[in-house]
């Protein structure tokens, strides 16, 4: 029961004229291209040496070749190591030995990078291919028609906001549970097209390429965020659902302006983070219809959705476990009562077996690392991670929530808190903020509206106006270098 | 991975109110509701002494009772045994007797005839308990959060039109996967809404059941066959979806005339067998979204189905392999050419394992035991049992061709066609046709059709007219008792 047809060959095998892929300007890919490109690629490469189980990287940006490298090592049964085409040499370098990378795929944009990472490796010239110059051949080489789904699939590092990043380990079985699991909360039409702009080495984006073959579903795929572009394929190109972070769909509804989506777009999923409800309530008000999601690289991308006829009445919450998942929130080892933060902890057939060579996830349920509470009807709320919590005279203080306050300030562009030593209170907030130009915001204009939303020991006791909030190469704000980015800038408090 | 949330346990979580199963008058009952029920019934069940592993029969029409039977025995993680209420006493007795059963759950209208069945078994006035008077109970006691997909969950007796019934055993997960397939095949939407008027007992009508839980989509479950009913629901009561076989979709669209179904109505599923194809050219003259299906109790009902895009292009055809599976078509042991007929071969994770203490499967393909072929783009076409064609003179003759063709005689409400020995040809098919009130059919009016429709060695030899023709409990036509049929009623041939 652990074995299902290669995904790409059953495609072709149903709708083999079908648009798979749409990308650059006007191009597109059928299934059956698609396929065959893959085909070609993973007999080039098997030809190069490649073979099932060894530990193929990728460093690439969104461009067509991503998904048929993809496919390629499928048909080869090797595991892909995706790389974040944001991080230094010496990083990547880390990676490929940390992973036991053998073979090294690299987009020619950063095939410079890519060689000086691989100086630090046991790598050499043998080992990389770049895109440009893809192997492919047409010998009658075997490749898998079924893919088991125990066997590992991807490695992604997680972004490691704190300590050294590891790779979490993906099968098939996680990522196809997670497509239908899905499938099974939003539904799904045979008119349906799902737009991808996140990058495709990160999870949200990578399981929108494993939605594309799984479903069968056409994905419109985009080589960086644009809003005028993504507005222009929702509002004319028959995109029905779209994936995207809170600044993204901020940037979005900026550049609709006064426009709206056709009703056939049915879908904004909303992911990476909490998000300020100023934003909810103005998406609201325009018919956007956000489902706000909750996931993580571990949980192969969503665990936790808002459905649609809650969106409105659960505004700020990230909703449910879906069909096939379960979610708990544990305090001090005990199950937490309604309303009562502690960390989320998560069990499903899409959750990760654990991080290569750190040993396989014993735990019936993955902790998360992330706070959150449930209210009484247990729809999930996230407050933070639980590392970043502020303990100030016992009194447990979650940024993400002051933030959330923060942000409805007029003048605020970005905001970031995070705890300060404070000789009374042991810590106390701290309030990090980017000013949109041409404004002013003072200390005592940031207190004064705090007071009428925020417990006075949440309240934040210094104001640092800095010029850019310290973000890694997964764009996540790394709070604990904001006071690095502080200096030369300015403090205002009492 | 091989664990899910228990299904009703998190549509009570996800949708408590909705309404899950629309039954009688105007009755419903909502997730919530189901579940309770279930729960109480469950603890009742242990509390009498039902445990986990225990194999339970089901003996029941389709009343509201029984899915809460089916859950109440996931609670509490028993074998289900689904038995037809149309077997007789001692065909009861067997299956009662093969399948280890020692609880036997009986719909009072079968009490007489399960005490009956019951003489000839182990089991006594203390196992058997009657629909009305269902144990339930409140205590504190543990049932299943959980689904473990490798469980088995239920056993269906083949309905053995050939030697003695075999008890097919289905896993969570075969159910699990068969639903998912097909809602990868056909969509889900927020408005869907299925009817069943397919016996439970019968996969077809059970796997409805576990769409129910597992999209929590709600089902308007009818107790027995009724045109004008059924029809209603789907004018007027938002039914998108019905199962049917082939004789009750000529019913539906002789209650229809000249009325028409809703443009929400999105697909009938049509199943259970050769359709003749005037029937299907109707429906499509009609607009009647109709999707031929292939699939039998061991592959958890429907694994083939002809997609809507291909529902004209390809008429006739039961279309291809549903996502997580595949098919191939077996002759001499080797793959068929495109339209060479052989036997058709399936495997994917919804196909049963195995016969209840016959072994596991372990050919890495399931052999249907049907017939067919598929054309040049892969799509099947079933052709028959294999164990029913006639080899005459050389000539392989597939009966449900040839009754394809004898229905859309003038005057012909049913057929069936079977192999008579011959000392020439050593087989020819012989013709059994049951006449529509007022009509006449001679051999050659019969005969003189046949030679616009098939190939002469096809042509039956013989025509018998007969009053009705022998069914089994499942109401498939038995062709091996079609001689039998005839005693008293003439023969007409050359």
């Amino acid at each position: 029961m652990n074995e299902i047809p290669h995904w790409l060959e059953k495609q072709n095998d149903l709708q083999p004229t079908k648009v798979a892929i749409e990308y650059g300007e006007h191009q597109s890919i059928s299934y059956s291209e698609l396929r065959e490109e893959s085909r070609k690629l993973a007999k080039g490469l098997m030809k190069k040496g490649v073979k099932s189980g060894d530990h193929v990287a990728i460093l690439s940006g969104s461009r067509i070749e991503f998904p048929v490298c993809v496919h390629a090592l499928s048909y080869v049964g090797a595991v892909i190591v995706c790389l974040n085409m944001r991080l230094s040499p010496e990083e990547l370098a880390f990676q490929l030995t940390d992973a036991d990378v053998t073979w090294f795929i690299v987009d020619p944009e950063f095939v410079e990078k890519g060689h000086k990472a691989m100086q630090s490796t046991t790598l050499n010239e043998d080992h990389i291919v770049t895109m440009d110059r893809l192997p492919k051949a047409e010998d009658s080489i075997y490749l898998n028609d079924h893919l088991c789904l125990d066997d590992v699939f991807t490695m992604m590092y997680t972004s490691g906001t704190t300590g050294k990043p590891k790779a979490v380990m993906h099968t098939y079985g996680n990522h196809w549970f997670s497509a239908v699991a899905s499938a099974l909360n939003l539904g799904l039409s045979a008119s349906d097209k799902w737009l991808v702009c996140l990058p495709l080495f990160h999870i949200g984006g990578f399981s929108i390429l494993m939605k594309n073959v799984i479903y069968g579903m056409p994905i419109r795929m985009l080589d960086r965020f644009d809003a005028k572009v993504i507005n222009n394929g929702i509002r004319h190109h028959g995109v029905t659902i779209v994936s995207v972070v809170t600044v993204m769909l901020q940037r979005l509804m900026k550049d609709l302006q006064e426009n709206s989506y056709p009703a056939s777009f049915r879908c904004v999923l909303l992911g990476g983070g909490p998000v300020p409800k100023p934003l909810l309530h103005k998406a609201s008000e325009k018919s956007i219809p956000v489902f706000q999601t909750y996931g993580m690289t571990e949980t192969s991308s969503q665990i936790v959705t808002l459905s649609p006829s809650e969106a409105l009445r659960k505004l700020g919450s990230a909703g449910k476990a879906l069909a096939p998942a379960t979610l708990k929130i544990f305090v001090d080892g005990r199950i937490a009562k309604p309303y009562e933060t502690g960390e989320i902890h998560v069990k499903g057939p899409m959750v990760s077996s654990g991080y290569y060579k750190k040993g396989h996830q014993e735990a019936e349920y993955l902790a998360t690392g992330d706070a959150g509470y449930l209210d009484e009807e247990g729809f999930l709320y996230v407050v933070d991670r639980v590392k970043d919590m502020i303990i100030s005279g016992g009194e447990n203080i979650y940024p993400a929530e002051v933030e959330s306050v923060l942000i409805g300030i007029e003048g605020v562009e970005e905001v970031a808190v995070t705890g300060m030593v404070d000789d009374e209170w042991g810590e106390v907030p701290a309030a990090f903020i980017v000013k949109k130009e041409g404004t002013d915001i003072s200390f005592e204009k940031m207190a004064t509206y705090c007071r009428d939303h925020l417990a006075p020991y949440k309240i934040p006791k210094q104001l640092f106006i800095i010029s850019q909030l310290p973000r890694n190469a997964s764009n996540k704000i790394v709070r604990r270098k904001l006071f690095q980015s502080v200096e030369g800038e300015q403090g205002h408090g009492h």
